[in-house]
């Protein structure tokens, strides 16, 4: 083990990052590579002896940069574009030499506590009770599994020790983040008994149809256990009006989940809070730092107010992990089905304290200013139409053309490598969605991307026009 | 976004780790503090405006490593030793600031196609057959409620849709990891549903109990659709003897997951390969390179020869998620339940590169070679006995006293914060685990622990004595 060749190296990655950062723009955001192409250039088999730091990083540069999409890149608009930003890359460079696993208190009293403290001061920032409890989990995709679990037991606890009963069924609207459906498959509760509810015109779910759809199961003999809210759906970022799905929650007794987590992160916004009204009302809420909240993948925030529920459907605790019990003493593994936790509190804490709250607010005023903004522009071109609302920074737009002409649209600018674009379906058309999140996102990035966009558009018209 | 400010705090960063891996031996193994300590320290509330870098670290350093579990202390012999090794942390680093996701190839080429070079690499390593697909999840709970879902799509692959049948039995030793249950649990099948069979006088599954154990469910009408056997078991590190497990499961026609989280890295050991000898008949094979391959947490590895089963478990692919299919393109978020994918192959690769195959044998060898001198010590000691065998580097032994004696023995050394050992339950009687497996644990932290543990044992007997 060679402390002096670490530290070279360790200066040299720094420098590598800084650059990396500081010119990340000259990067193209998609790379152009066919699939196959990275595993012919490596090696089929791994050295016996071992390389030196210097070559290892040599062939990061020259095999896997030019493979890389760049998530952090500024033009960098698919999905929901996020930000590794300069604290929470710290924290993950010391988070990798501590090394240290957080599944008992006494397995890292430092990072157990800190999780503490940190979810604590989140759950205020976004103005939820005290009475919140929270955990980071890797995903929002296991922080809903682990709610959807925690409905079931409160629903039926017997469900552990004898398995599932049938007949419990989850509601969820048609606009719904697959994770919803997926962590239903995987609890073993069965895609037929997911109800995807009818949403309205601006894509929000429709608590008549929910109340209609939760009767009727329930005229049926069916046990609605479960209700999953979104505020900032993936497709259109669109908001479900949780207090009237609260009522129904309320009404029929189910778990009431809420998947904020793109959406979430915008309650940081004093002016922007009320968008988790009702939330308060929610036996649990998702919330992900590494998508709007500048910390980098993966970071994922469940909050519940039912935390002795959630303990009882996964504590399981094998005797080489019993620890005398101490009541200010959090076991996290007891709440999940992971042992294994990284300090991710860490890269959270750098960065609520590197940007402080109004830092954080302003980044995040901005994006939607800028969202606000360019919609503006894409609504008032002949050849553009919005495709659903905006209330935060995603953009759901399309060229006035079929669905071919879209897609074909969608390609050529992602082939550009200049910004990287990603879709959606709405009503049956072909949507273009254009999300802002990163952190170093300027005002030029999206003038830039706006006007590749049109000048794709309009080749490809004239391509047409002189074709016909 | 200030690229100096992490430019200058990022080289104290790579300073700070240095210098901390050089004088770790300097630190306590264990924190003395008390639960809630952290909590009372920090500050009730997350600051409005952000605050500088050099504040941020210098809180690190007086609050938070006060009270860190040093897991990358080589006295560090707790659980299961592990290593966040020189060329890993390098690697975390990027890896942070490129903050790339590998749901689907295109969403990271670099990512999705090093997971597949680096995890046939290790396939070679340790043996197995090229069928076997490799897949990355964070933690080995993960990978095995993975294989477990698995199992039961070849059983009843109409559970995705409609829900669990009940009448599906997983069956387990009763030195297994707990991990195994909690699977159970979440995916809905019921703790009652998982038979714990017997183990012999060396805690191995015993494969004739095994068999009774299915035959009688199945005269019952039950359907045995799981066999989970253990390379190197938790409590012990005992192998269950894997071949004739695999008759079973074959009778059957179960799935055979073999937990190797632990144990399975040893094979890279040319001379030690024959502990996964059945294996190529097991469905699916989980082995972390966060325990024994000195890659930094979280990396756990999932091998199976079923990859088309395992996706037909989990994929679901919304629509702005899909991608035009080519055949050589992976989307790894098809395999599992997690979207958000960290890119983990790296560190997997700068760790198996740095090192080549005989660094990582040697380091495996000589904790080996260590456990078992160490061992053969204790053995000799008239005040000591061994608990069970030591096929790894894992030595389960008490002092020839009462449990309490032996647990007052384990939290006097744990409290030195010299050492840091656990302990696990065997036939009834409290035992002592301590678990050779950091990069940098030489001889003497061996010697000294050893010394140290017969000091508080010959203290505490002394004193015994003089109270009699």
């Amino acid at each position: 083990v060679d402390h002096e060749e670490f530290r070279r190296s360790g200066h040299q990655v720094v420098d590598w990052i800084a650059d990396y950062l500081e010119d990340i723009r000259q990067y193209p955001v998609l790379p152009d590579m066919k699939p196959g192409d990275v595993v012919d250039r490596l090696p089929a088999h791994a050295p016996d002896r071992g390389e030196g730091m210097d070559d290892i990083l040599e062939d990061f540069e020259r095999s896997i940069v030019p493979a890389l999409t760049h998530w952090n890149h500024p033009r960098f608009f698919a999905y929901f574009a996020n930000s590794g930003s300069h604290p929470g890359i710290l924290a993950e460079m010391l988070a990798g030499a501590l090394n240290v696993n957080g599944m008992l208190w006494k397995s890292c009293p430092a990072l157990t506590e800190l999780e503490q403290v940190t979810l604590g001061w989140l759950r205020q920032w976004i103005g939820l009770p005290e009475e919140f409890f929270g955990i980071i989990y890797d995903t929002a995709s296991v922080s809903t599994l682990h709610a959807i679990a925690a409905a079931r037991e409160m629903a039926d606890p017997a469900a552990r020790t004898r398995g599932n009963a049938p007949g419990l069924v989850v509601y969820t609207s048609e606009q719904a983040h697959s994770s919803v459906e997926k962590a239903v498959i995987t609890l073993g509760m069965g895609q037929d008994n997911v109800r995807k509810i009818p949403v309205d015109e601006a894509f929000r779910m429709r608590p008549d149809a929910l109340r209609d759809a939760v009767e009727r199961d329930q005229r049926a003999g069916k046990r609605p256990f479960c209700i999953v809210a979104t505020v900032g759906t993936t497709s259109t970022s669109s908001i479900d009006p949780v207090p009237a799905i609260a009522d129904v929650a309320e009404e029929c007794g189910a778990w009431l989940h809420v998947d904020g987590a793109y959406g979430g992160s915008a309650a940081v916004v004093p002016e922007l809070q009320a968008i988790l009204d009702g939330c308060d009302r929610a036996h649990s809420l998702v919330l992900n730092p590494h998508k709007w909240l500048f910390t980098p993948v993966d970071c994922s925030v469940l909050y519940t107010r039912k935390p002795e529920i959630l303990r009882q459907a996964f504590s399981l605790v094998p005797e080489f992990l019993r620890t005398a019990e101490h009541p200010r003493a959090v076991n996290y593994m007891d709440y999940g089905v992971q042992l294994g936790r990284r300090f991710r509190a860490l890269k959270l804490w750098f960065v609520m304290r590197h940007y402080g709250r109004e830092g954080i607010a302003n980044f995040i005023r901005r994006h939607i200013a800028y969202a606000q903004r360019l919609a503006g522009m894409i609504r008032e071109h002949p050849d553009f139409e919005i495709a659903a609302p905006t209330p935060f920074s995603l953009i759901c737009f399309r060229y006035r053309g079929s669905d071919d002409e879209n897609r074909a649209l969608l390609d050529a600018v992602n082939a550009s490598g200049k910004a990287f674009l990603s879709h959606t379906v709405l009503d049956g058309r072909f949507v273009l969605r254009l999300a802002i999140g990163n952190i170093g996102t300027e005002w030029e990035d999206l003038e830039e991307t706006w006007n590749l966009i049109r000048q794709v558009a309009k080749k490809s018209a004239m391509s047409r026009s002189s074709a016909e």
